[in-house]
């Protein structure tokens, strides 16, 4: 069985992007369950990281290209590869198979590990967008608190070591000020560094990596038998007339 | 002063929708407060109606570079008239100047009228992303229902009084079975239906057009010396870095 | 058109207070939209300032006669001049034209605006009852904090500089500590200082006046030919019956 | 120990009402713990029935009168017999011992007694006031419904046999319907009509008469030593400024 | 009439612990009004105390088993001794005379006493259990905080001074911190250290004592003539099958 | 890697009991990922079935025991098999691996597959705790309704066919009145029917077998290398300070 991530921004314009997008996807086929293959795709005229509302819209008709071919190539489900869950809802009315969204599939499995989460992220800018998240996922009551590291996305892997201190310290501070028992890393660049156990260890409560989450859940969607619910995703119905029309 | 109203659609590739256009400049022209003057553009590689999370995604790019030429151009604020409001939060971070969203607005002036309104919207396939839009304004403890009239938005004007009646008859059902006491219309060619009062007569409630209400609220913004919070909706970061670069 | 606003507590049993209702009125007319004449009384055994539930109680039934004097003297509408909104369901169920007040209007003004909004009032002994507000006008999820300045009504315009330079310091807690992007002030004495473009450049988020939020949501509904739903706030039973058996 | 009982309306004012002022006292004193003493006072200026926001309202200042006078007589505590709960806020601002509404003793009991509660009324006008109470009391999750008999409150008496197969029409359709398990009956009239127990053995749940809730839950506070919180219902703060300079 | 007060733990394997047992007792009988008589029984192999959700469970048989005895016996009423309300929904489906637990009592008296309120506990883990009770007696919109003081159950009566002056500072975070106007204390050790009104006066707010909140709502409840709704906590239907059956 | 499945109730106290052990344990590891073994265990003294809160806690001191073995014994993770999750914050409470319940594996994962889902269970007796249990999971906002098939779990599995066009009609209700897009099987025994791919083909909605959820979600977990928040679940306090003690 196959399985398509997808990059909704453009990374393998650079020669350094395109070894980035090959180490993820390393990464992702190390994760994987036995059986399932996982492949790997940008938006090659996506914007170059996701910060705000404007770049995640930018990102969403390439994303949903992707998926409609997916789809169409036979993979078992698809990832759309940014904490934002950018075009999700539409991912879902175009096909039949599972998508799935970090932000969702991580906020899910944080529910499970405790009574109250928080999400640390890279960027005020994006903190308002995660609440409206948590909502659509219909978890805001276990949010505790977003957070952000005041890192941009792409200076995340540039330097590492700060990259966790700070994702540390302000996990510390989720936990002592505002009541959570559960983290979340808010953004798949912070989830590639690979640094949760690192984090867990420190601040002593469980860490949500959304590319693990991502994956399992996808991984369990597939292995259940389930897909999303055409009556909560329905086709669109201009398309679906044509689809009937051109029976 | 001018504002700008933005479909987020294709309009223009026909003649009857070039007069369609023109009728609609003239309806927002002849509701403007002295002293507004009403501006009509579209998207003419937008999609032709919008009843999807698809088709909404499909609007906003072209909508954004609207908002951004308006606010270059002077505008005082503008209208996204869709009542999905696709890309409002965008475009909000993009401008300065006041971005108003008809649900919103709608939204808004339901609540000052009575303790639980309902919308009635086209299509079922709508009625979700209204519930969250409820929720993202703010108002949806006042949210008593979203009822679709199963009538295309394209089909709405083409048999105006079916379409008139098919409204009164779930407004009726919000009124008596759902416990709402106001109505809102949720899309704007209901709007320019211009029935609103007619339904209203016969339902007993106040309705809110959102055409009515949208241009009522970005004046009343623009009258209170207000618009949006950056701390909310921020310039986005890469932007904000390469404007302070190229001072 | 002319619409009316009523203190509901007594200024005019002093010089100073019949000069400062002057004043109001004058602020009012030079906002209101061309076209719209604001005419301003107050309840002379009304209580001086309204600081508790008890105050608002007792300057209820006097505010009421206003109410019902006005619409039969033909006003488009009218707003209850203190942001305790008090009488407010009782005025709307006796009469069939728009009652603004300023509480919902500026709360819901902040809606639009941001995420989250704070209101910065006087004193403590408000703060509750400000909360409750928020829930009634149905957008309690979005108030982030209510801060009280600590300083009387009455005292509020005696040294104006402490009192604008207390509420831009609550004004900063409320956004860095309470989240808040958006800014209401709490009372109607602060909105008549007019220092809200001061406190909003300084602490770098809107501040909705409520004399302006008031005033231009009268105008909006007035403008989009709204009132508020019978349906909500019903005629009351025994009136109904007396004025359909004097018929 | 002896408590007040406030009738917010005007009952004295012919032979019929004294009579039943009478009767009234004589209910809640055989309900009385031995060593309660029930004392009934009404509101002549008052309105005759209390079926809307504005008859609220008149009721307050007269009923404020009567609880000041009683905390300065000694009582050691107050019922204001109105299940709108009228002016409650305030009664507790200008007092030290406990004030009792009965909508909100009624609501908290009705929490212990099961999962969700409906409230059975009087009139449609009454309706939303209800819902508000739900939430100012803090119970509005456990709020499964509120329904009218569309009986007015001074007819409930005259034919009590439909009024109490109206409440069991009502109740009913509360638990079959709207999935309550609780009943209140929302109305001192109705409570007065002591059917509760009949309407319980008919509908299989039980029902909170608001007379008894309201006299118990006084007892109970009164029992525990316990007053209401000075800093939620802090005294008026000229009226404390006034009580310090006279000192 | 006689009610029961069942410990959910073991006490009286030890001397000291039978001395407690009847101190207890005594206290609630001095509470308790009068013609009521209030025994008192534990549950000799459940925990020494309840500090965890795995001690919660190991209470329960033991003490459904009293509860069972005590409806056989004629008892008007019981209280489960334990602010985890341990088994209550269980007990309630057991038998048909009404059981009362101290949080749920508490939380309920807490809500008429103010608008918000805090739980003073032991220790942090059973923090998160208390914010479900308060969400399951459907007061949570009310609830302020849960604080605990970091001592154990069984050390609270050794020092009992530190532990009033830990209660005391607690209480006061809970206001100033918090926002509480209202306090109840979060274990029956705690309430039968009487120190309930020491900490009212020193924080200046209202103190539920749960030992005394509970045994005044099972006195209002009997008084009332209540018993809780078996639509809500039905007869665990193998068993009325099986009562149906022996008859 | 091993994980245990485990019976709360007695089910091997008959010959057919065995059998029914032996299947769902096939079934079970049918559903398995390569390298998963799942073993099986009932709790002999547990109640013949659950359909109560009073069976719920008669069950949980055995699970328990089971949880605690499985620990030591190197299990990876267990599995409470019992749709109202008894005991699991106890089963966490006690040990490092991953305890799941089959409700909460089932309402997050209809969370990801629609907007709103319904549970489909058993018996009325039991609507109430789903309701607490969504709660408790923390998705309450994207609960339908529960619904009751009325019959007892003991007989689900005696009539097939009549339990699955039960099932089906009330799903069909679940999606048309209580707008619901996906369904959960609120029974291990509706579960090990294996019917949902059936109900879900004829409703035209996902249906989440609780057998497939939580064996699908605790091998995500393990997967994704979490187990649960000791800060959420500490470890009794008493049994902590016997470990150290015993070091």
């Amino acid at each position: 069985m196959k399985v398509l991530y997808i990059l909704p921004g453009s990374l393998s314009r650079t020669d350094l992007g395109t070894r980035e997008i090959d180490r993820r996807r390393a990464v992702l086929q190390r994760l994987a369950a036995p059986g399932t293959e996982v492949d790997i795709v940008d938006v090659p005229d996506g914007p170059s990281s996701i910060e705000s509302a404007y770049e995640e819209y930018l990102s969403v008709p390439g994303t949903l290209v992707h998926v409609q071919a997916a789809a169409r190539a036979g993979y078992a489900g698809a990832i759309i590869g940014c904490f934002g869950d950018p075009g999700l809802d539409a991912a879902r009315e175009l096909v039949e198979m599972p998508v799935v969204g970090p932000a969702e599939a991580s906020m899910l499995m944080a529910c499970t590990l405790g009574h109250r989460f928080s999400v640390i992220t890279v960027l005020e800018s994006v903190v308002p967008s995660m609440r409206h998240l948590a909502h659509r996922v219909g978890v805001s009551e276990k949010l505790a608190s977003v957070r952000a590291v005041d890192i941009p996305v792409l200076e995340l892997a540039k330097n590492r070591e700060r990259s966790i201190s700070r994702m540390i310290e302000l996990g510390r501070r989720a936990v002592g000020e505002d009541g959570a028992d559960t983290l979340a890393l808010g953004c798949m660049s912070m989830g590639f560094l690979e640094a949760h156990q690192t984090i867990a260890a420190d601040v002593g409560v469980p860490v949500v990596n959304p590319v693990y989450a991502a994956l399992k859940m996808l991984e369990a969607l597939i292995g259940a038998g389930l897909a999303h619910s055409k009556r909560a995703y329905p086709i669109p119905p201009k398309m679906a007339a044509f689809q009937v029309a051109s029976r």
